[in-house]
């Protein structure tokens, strides 16, 4: 297998991993929270290292990912970097499938960009800067929404007509499929069996939950755009219509600019002025009402996402958490799984304090619902899906 | 008490009821459906009538109607009409109050047009033809939102800012608040108790489901317009906001013509062709696959949103359908329940079948969950709240 560099790009954090032969050799984390910038350094011998960056060097990433990778090749005598896949997380059917980036692709992704949709602009600089460090690479995008492709209609659709439903593709796209597919895969290690009923729940940077019926997608908290949902970071998450309507006229803003608002100024962000969750927290042991608010909300709508994935699986059988913020807080596991017990979700206080930052179960012994603690690995199921991808590929060409 | 008329102005019926006493004396309900037009008339004699109108005659309603209340009064010896009633659901803190339209009450439904909510243009030309036809009248609004000013602020409020939130007063308010809570506070004559937990899924022109503790409203699945919600009728329900700017930029919209645009072209008639329930099973029977998939997503929208209920509850004792389309339709109520056996909510078949129009209960026997069948008394309601608060405003000025 070739030595493949793994990117994922998101509002807050750029994650780069480079893998070879199915090992992670290399993976860098950087991040900008309220601000300030860091990178986390994994490499190949087991070696960590965390430092602050200025604003500039954030926007250069690049640069000193490919100063590391090149360090990381020679020392250990690998091939060189024959294979970029890149995360796309972007409305539409043709993005809903793992596929090569071609001038066709970048074609319809620069279309998109005319819509305006806000996820595009960086990631086609992401690609653009990619190129000119590894030319002879082959680009790939795994798709965050793939996932979600088998959705049932009365799951995929809105209330409006067929009509406008397929001529403008105004589905419910989903949203951090690659993560919540790498649970689905990856719970049966945990719990000694893959579940009939899961409701993947996955909380990072963004949050979404997801009913999985026997590993297939069946239900999404997430709906057209990876904007809407949960009041995360600084988006603001699902609003009325009508009420982002009244926004727009009374600021004046057009179409595109109401999306940007909706995208950048709203969420835990715009209540209690921070999108760190260390930060709110420790806000709120300091008794600042905001604070408070902002994540009372954000359980709310966390706590009834959950129960309303329900329905399609007619109960559950486990409960995933996963995605960092998720992984490494147990009281907000403990938080959100409050107001849940009549859904017979019960979790035993101590096995979910232990759980920071590793896999577990967090439930009661004989529990009937299974509430799992489980860190997906969406680095490697880009890794993965693409490879299979091209299996399949493969094997069709061969069949022909 | 004074002959008080009510009147409740919808988007497809108008209903008007004559009071006496308390006693209910003359009701008219006005009805337009995929553009049929009929009048359905109940006297104080128990007489009932139905008759078909044209376009005109729907549209002056209030001609039939002062010519009907005038002969009911000769006949009966009833005094005059003194006072008039009328339903408001109109988004804002000043019309979540019963209160009496004054001049400046009428200041603030206009300054509400400017903002182009649809539901109040109709609600000003009707207050001004009924001064016409009753110049002496002491007017009053029963407000459809007021049942709902006790929810919790994790409940009203959006992932905004606080500053927007307030100075647009971009919350929750709610929708059938009059038909919600008729029916919690009829409950006790159906099964011989006040629920603690109740939730109450009102089906009828609008739908809407509301949690209930112990009588009081804590959580709602309309947001900030009575646009919200679900895809029922004309009306387009919750849309990602940002599928709606998608929309805006595809077909050059203003923010007031979106408005419009999801208030009249969506919906079960936008996919379904049809805003008839009778119309729509009809079409169902004939395998019309747009029907099928138009009621298949008003039930899974509805399903998850009594899912989500019972978070604020942290459960459900009672699960109560009014509002009458849920009255009238077993076939639609079965539906609803059929995947919410896990949050123990069964049905009897047979009890299910037989309330048809009346109330009764359709859970099992010893079932831990009720499943009740209730006419709300909209009406009624109306004329109870605003006497009420006047008995209130009277025991105020005493104690001043």
């Amino acid at each position: 297998m070739a030595t493949t560099l793994i990117v994922n790009v998101q509002k807050t954090a750029k994650e780069y991993a480079l893998f070879n032969d199915g090992s992670c050799v290399l993976s860098m984390h950087f991040s900008r929270v309220d601000g300030d910038c860091s990178l986390s350094t994994q490499s190949i011998n087991g070696a960590s290292s965390c430092q602050m960056l200025s604003q500039s060097e954030y926007e250069n990433t690049l640069t000193s990912v490919a100063a590391q990778i090149s360090s990381t090749i020679q020392n250990s005598q690998l091939p060189a970097v024959t294979q970029v896949i890149i995360k796309v997380a972007v409305p539409g059917d043709f993005f809903q499938e793992h596929q090569q980036i071609t001038s066709r692709y970048l074609a319809e992704l620069n279309k998109s960009t005319d819509r305006s949709l806000l996820q595009v602009a960086p990631l086609l600089r992401e690609i653009k800067a990619i190129k000119k460090v590894f030319p002879e690479a082959e680009m790939h995008a795994a798709s965050d929404t793939a996932f979600y492709a088998t959705l049932p209609a009365v799951a995929r659709e809105y209330g409006v007509s067929a009509e406008l439903t397929r001529d403008l593709e105004l589905y419910r796209y989903g949203l951090n499929g690659l993560s919540t597919s790498s649970a689905a895969a990856r719970v049966h290690c945990v719990i000694g069996r893959d579940p009939e009923k899961s409701i993947i729940c996955h909380i990072g940077e963004t949050i979404s939950v997801s009913a999985v019926s026997n590993g297939q997608a069946v239900d999404t908290s997430a709906g057209f755009s990876p904007a809407s949902g949960f009041p995360m970071g600084s988006q603001a998450g699902d609003v009325d219509a009508t009420a982002v309507l009244k926004i727009m006229r009374h600021k004046n803003l057009r179409p595109s600019e109401a999306e940007a608002y909706l995208d950048n100024s709203g969420g835990v962000h715009a209540i209690a002025g921070t999108s760190n969750l260390n930060v709110l927290l420790k806000k709120i042991s300091q008794n600042d009402s905001n604070a408070v608010h902002a994540l009372e909300l954000l359980i709310h709508t966390i706590q009834k996402a959950i129960a309303a994935s329900t329905v399609s699986l007619e109960g559950v059988d486990v409960l995933i958490f996963t995605g960092t913020t998720a992984v490494r807080n147990p009281e907000l596991r403990a938080a959100i799984i409050k107001k849940l017990k009549h859904l017979h979700i019960h979790i035993n206080e101590e096995r979910n304090n232990t759980a920071i930052g590793n896999d577990g179960v967090i439930s009661e012994r004989n529990s009937p619902v299974k509430v799992v603690v489980l860190k997906s690995d969406e680095m490697r199921e880009m890794n993965g899906v693409i490879n299979q991808n091209k299996m399949a590929e493969l094997r069709k060409s061969c069949a022909s």
